[in-house]
Order: structure tokens, then sequence, then C-alpha cells
């Protein structure tokens, strides 16, 4: 009998691409890599640490929802992107991964289970799977621009369902949540009695204006207990600094019960670093600034990839609204994975749409966060092995 | 039916005692706490906050485990401890009970056990309870000063149990494992095919020498897997830093499969902040000025608290080795509630023994850590009121 649990035995398998990969950076060759997402690693202006060493960093004084000052502080940003909210309705924990733990448990009984997004990044399978709780996948129609279909939503929930996420903007289909599928998703939820999780890290990253859209859960009197999941790992590009928040919403009473119980769970955990919390307010004043840089380098690279593109080609690359990802509709043949690979031969890296559970074609994910350099030294080799395949 | 699951269902009842103490603080009545060990509000030293400003502070670059400089560094102290190790069998947290979570995670399915000692720090219920683990508690019997005894170990154990969790030394009891319990603790555990948690945060707090003493499972040679747990929090009295270590040992098989299931399970989190890990050279560098300042403060409140009993009193002070607490055993009446009640009404805060899980007679803990000018203080209140009780 292994000492060890099942939710913890994870596959250790490697994919055909992840062994090439590996072969390649072994064998020392070079690689345009068109799939790093470390917005600490594509020259993206960053701050000063100073901030870090504030005089009473090293005191301690365990607030588990978070210290009041540092909630005030994502209050007043979110206040400034339009989402007034109270501070006392704010949970700070050291990652937005952390938070999403957090709410499977605060969620589920072991054996229940909530509805994720697909295609979507594949974030929550260990997640929930540690929690004792199931994945039930919805689809994100092609048809729809990768938007939300309630029914798509009414097809995957069964009896133990619990919560529904949805990713806003979808990562990486850059899809926002309009008014209207939020209404149409706020009803449902409340008719079938079911929490709502909002995973908006990369709402502030739109590449255009539009009213309809839905930027946050945070602030609105919706049906059904909310959690609007943000933190400074995509809204400052600081990932290291650990620290992320969820507000939560919806009716009084559910909100007031939630809050509580996620204070006993925050308790349980302390997890939050203090110095970072004591300096949330100079991290978060320099999101404007690294958010302005990637929207201007994001912009630059789909600009790039559309020029990249010769008219009738055989690949397109899909619309979207936001986030830092571009995805390409290609060829069913010869698929994604020997596209991969032919690409990996041609010294550029990218991801597989089925990295992302993509369905109905076939599909490649680019990061848009690269740089420029990169980025434009990869489109001759990519738009030659894209030419050749279809 | 309630949106929110059973295992955060947490009881919110006052014991008249948190009532009492909620009450004095509103009418604003001092208090002369010898409950306090946060090791921030005590006057003892504290280390610049100037190496979070390390120039790399905002990279990222996500180590599963940990970054491999910081693993080191904790390698390194362990080494100047008498406990040489691998650093790639330390893996970081971001503190002691995050990495309890990880383990019951790691050893248990939903609906198994471990085993906990009893008197001690109620930690546990919280984090195997979210975990869906059971706890059960086997006695420390005061007749062997708190000490371990193999037959509770087996009188506790059920058919889903799967790991030992010992405190050494026991918190509040202060008493260390023996080389001789370890080592029928390790042919028990291998026999029944159970893990070994070691809580170690307080071994580094032991008021004097006896090399009979087990400071530490890192780096022995046991036969059934072992983690040794501690961190920042207590042994460099920097809490608000969040950063724990646990080490993994045992047969080779073992540990390598516990460190991959660990990777995989740090990986989905990856909750330790960067900035702290790479300034976790200086952070070590500050410990042995923090202890010595606690071994000096935690003997001066010893022998204050011996001073103050009168012979013939009918209470004592509980023997005991190493830690920041003190064991005082009173008359059976009034009893521990009683008494504190009485010691709150004279303005002084003490821990009943139920708090922490005692049996057998009466109980109350203090805290050693207390700064001495208070602990003098109380000590007059204290030994009248005791002296009027039995
Ligand atoms: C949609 C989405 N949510 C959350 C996360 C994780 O964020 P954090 O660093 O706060 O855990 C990611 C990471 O890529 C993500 O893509
Ligand atoms: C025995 C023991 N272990 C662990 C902890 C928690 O330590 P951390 O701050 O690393 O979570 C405590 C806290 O008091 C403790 O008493």
């Amino acid at each position: 009998m292994s000492p060890f649990s099942a939710r913890t035995d994870f596959a250790r398998t490697w994919n055909p691409l992840a062994r090439a990969l590996a072969e390649r950076r072994e064998r020392g060759l070079p690689l345009l890599d068109l799939t790093e997402t470390n917005p600490t690693r594509v020259g993206l202006p960053m701050p000063e640490p100073a901030p870090l060493a504030h005089p009473d960093a090293l005191g301690y004084v365990p607030e588990p929802l978070g210290l009041l000052s540092a909630r005030e502080a994502v209050a007043a940003y979110l206040a400034g992107r339009g989402a007034p909210v109270h501070p006392e309705h704010l949970v700070l924990s050291a990652s937005t991964s952390e938070a999403y733990g957090w709410l499977f448990k605060l969620l589920c009984e072991p054996g229940d289970n909530v509805l994720v997004p697909a295609p979507c990044y594949p974030l929550f399978e260990y997640l929930a799977r540690l929690e004792g709780v199931g994945l039930r996948h919805y689809r994100l129609p092609f048809a729809q621009g990768f938007g939300l279909d309630v029914g798509e939503l009414a097809a995957a929930r069964d009896a133990r369902t619990r919560a529904v996420l949805v990713v806003n903007p979808g990562n990486p289909t850059g899809h926002y949540l309009r008014e209207g599928e939020l209404e149409a998703l706020g009803s449902w939820c409340a008719r079938e009695g079911l929490a709502l999780v909002s995973d908006e890290v990369f709402s502030d990253f739109a590449w255009d204006e539009d009213p309809g859209r839905v930027a946050t859960v945070a602030g609105r009197s919706l049906p059904m207990p909310t959690f609007g999941l943000s933190g400074l790992s995509k809204v400052a590009g600081l990932p290291g600094l650990k620290l992320g928040w969820m507000h939560v919403g919806g009716p009084d009473a559910a909100r007031r019960e939630a809050l509580e119980r996620l204070e006993s769970l925050a308790d349980t955990y302390l997890p939050v670093n203090t110095p970072v919390q004591l300096s949330l307010r100079p991290w978060l004043a320099h999101a404007p600034r690294f958010q302005e840089a990637v929207l201007a380098r994001v912009k630059e690279n789909r600009r790039l990839l559309r020029d990249a593109r010769p008219r009738h080609a055989p690949w397109s690359v899909v619309p979207a609204e936001g986030g830092w990802s571009a995805v390409l509709r290609i060829p069913l043949e010869p698929g994604e994975e020997a596209t991969c690979l032919a690409l990996l031969d041609a010294g550029v890296g990218v991801h597989p749409g089925f990295f992302y559970d993509f369905t109905g074609g076939a599909w490649l994910v680019l990061s848009l966060l690269t740089h420029p350099d990169v980025f434009a030294q990869a489109l001759g080799p990519l738009a030659r092995v894209l030419a050749a395949s279809g």
C-alpha cells in the first residue's frame, strides 16, 4: 500500500511535444519562445523593490482577511476602475490559486463539483482534485466568439454541482463577459442555487473600449453569492510578491456568512506576507505604468502577427478583445501536435490548442507578452510552417 | 440548503472566558496579558527590514519547492544545528500551517486520520478538517513528564490512521523527544505503515544541554517517511515574513515519491514570496540573536515565577525543558475556568488547560515571552488568586 494519497497521484507522463522541447533545451539549441507569459522576463517596466523595506515590515498583526490598510488599497484600486466596493468585502490571499483552493473548500463537500469553461488555461485540475472537488466542463462555443452560453452550463451541471467558474476575459480566448451574458448567468445561478466565481485577473487588459462589457462582478448587485478574483500577479506584473484578492458579493446574508467562513479559513493559514501588505499602495500605483506597457506590447505583437499573415493563408488570428494571448486557427492537417513539433524544429515554441482544451478544429496559442524582437523573428518561420500545412 | 460546505461550518460560540475577556477589553480595563506569544510584540530584538529590498526581489522564478539558494540557506542553518541535510530534501512553504495542509493532502484520503498529541496547542483541528482528515488524540502522560508513550499511540490508532504527528518539544508542555522514544516510535511506525510528521518549531529553544534529546528528525536514518517542520516564524521571531520549511526523510524510494508529489502540490499554489526567499540568509543570520534574547527572557520569567511561589502553595510549576511557555498545575477546585475568570478580575490574562486539551487535573498556561516588567507585575495577583483556591 502506498503511503501517499490518491489525490496527489498526479500523472507524470510526458507528451511528445514536452519531450521534444526538453531535448532541444538539452542540446542547447536556441528557441524563439512564444509561450513566455512570465511578466518579469520580457523586458516590461518594473518598480523598485524599495517599498518592501517599510519600517513596520517585520511586525506581525495577524488579520485573517488581510490588513485593513491593504484591503483599503485594493478597494481604492477597484474604485478607480469603476467598481466602488467596501474594503470589508475584500479578502486577501497569497495568490488567486490559493483563493481558488479556499473557494473550493468553502463551496464544496468532497465529491461535489464546479463548472469550468473549455477552452481555458489549465489551472483548475489539480486545484480542484486536491480539495476532493470534481470539474465539469462547459463549452465556450467558437461560433459565439468563445462567449458564455447558459445552455452549455445547463447541459454540464449535475446534482452535485455547487458553483460556476467564469474566466473574464477568457484566457487565452480573450472574450469579455457581456452585460446580457451576466444577466442570464445571474438568473440561472440564482434559480439553480449555484455560486459564481469570476476570475478577473486579465480584466484590466482590454484592448479597446466597449461599454457593453462586464469588467468585474465586484460591487454589482447579483442574486447569488459571487467571488471576484484578481491580484498583483497580473494586474501589476508582480507574481513573486504573492498577493491576490477576492471580492465577496451577492445577497447580504450569504455574503456575511461567506466572509465569516473565509475569515476562519484564512485564520487557519494566515498566508499573506506582511511587508507586501504594508507596501500594497506603491505596488498598485505601479499598475497603470505596467498595464500601459503591456497594452502597447500586445497591440504591437498583434499588428506584427496580422501583417505576417499572407492573404488566403490557411490559418487565421481568432478575434478577441483583451488579455495576453493570441489564438490561431490552423488547418486540421497535420494538426496541432505535428505543427508544434515542426515549429519547434524551426526554432519556434508555441502552445497547442489541446493544452487549453480547445475542440472543434485545430488551434495554436501564442503569448503576446513576448518581446517584439523575438516575436518578429519568430513570425517568418511561423508563416512558413503554417503555409506548408492544410 | 446552505450554499456553503460542512467542512467550513466552524463553531462560533463563545466560552465564558472569551466573553469576559472581550468585555474587559471593551470597558478599556488594563490587562497584564500572560498569553502573548507574538514575538514581534514583546520587545525582543528585530532585524532591519533592509534585506527585503534585494535587487532581484521582484523577479519571478517559479521553483515549486523553493529557490535552491533559499533551500541551501535552510540546509546551512540546520547543519549549524547539528543536522546536515541535502537542500534538495527541503521544501519551502509560506508557513508551518500551510505545510500541515500539504501533508494532510499528501498522506490522507478524505476520511483517513492522523494521530495528534494531547495536551497540545490547538493547531490541527481546522487544518485537518479542511482537508477532510480526522484527528485521533494520543495522551502524553503527565506521569512521564508529558513524554511520548507508544502504548498510547497504539491505543489511539485505527484502520484509517495514516500518520503520527509529534510536537518536539511539546507546546506548551516543553518535553523533548528522547533517543529511546524516537527509536520505539520509528519501529512502531514502520511496522504499522505510518508516516511521521515532526513539528520542530520550538526545538531551537532548549533551556539546557542534554545529549539524550532529539532536536530534529532531519538528516536521521529512520525506517518510515518523515517530515520535519520548522520556519522563520519561531526560529527567528518573524511570523509576518511567511516562510516555513520541511525536511523530507525516510527510506529513499518513499522520500523520492514524497518529494515528487510535494513538488506538484507546491506547483499548484507557488505560495512563497520571492523577496523573502532571496533574503533568507540574512533572516537566518538574525536567528541566533533572537534565540539568545528569548532564552534569557524565558529563563528570567521562569525564575520570577518560581520565586513568586510560596512554600506549600497549592500550585506548582510543571518541569519542562524548552519552549516559550510555562504550565502550572493548580488545585482541582474551583478549577481552570473559575481560576482564569478570577485572574481576569484581578487584571491578569492566562490560558486555561482545557484550551490545550489537558486532562487529569487542573492546569494553567502562561507565555514566558511576556515582557518581564509585565510578568513580574502579574505574579502578585497570580499568587494571591491561586493561594485562595484549593
Ligand atoms: C486565468 C488565470 N487565473 C489565475 C491565474 C493564477 O494567478 P495567481 O498568480 O494569482 O495564482 C492564472 C495564471 O496564469 C490565470 O491564467
Ligand atoms: C507547535 C506549533 N507549530 C506550528 C505553529 C505555527 O507556525 P507557523 O507560523 O509557521 O504556521 C505553531 C504556532 O503557534 C505552533 O505552536
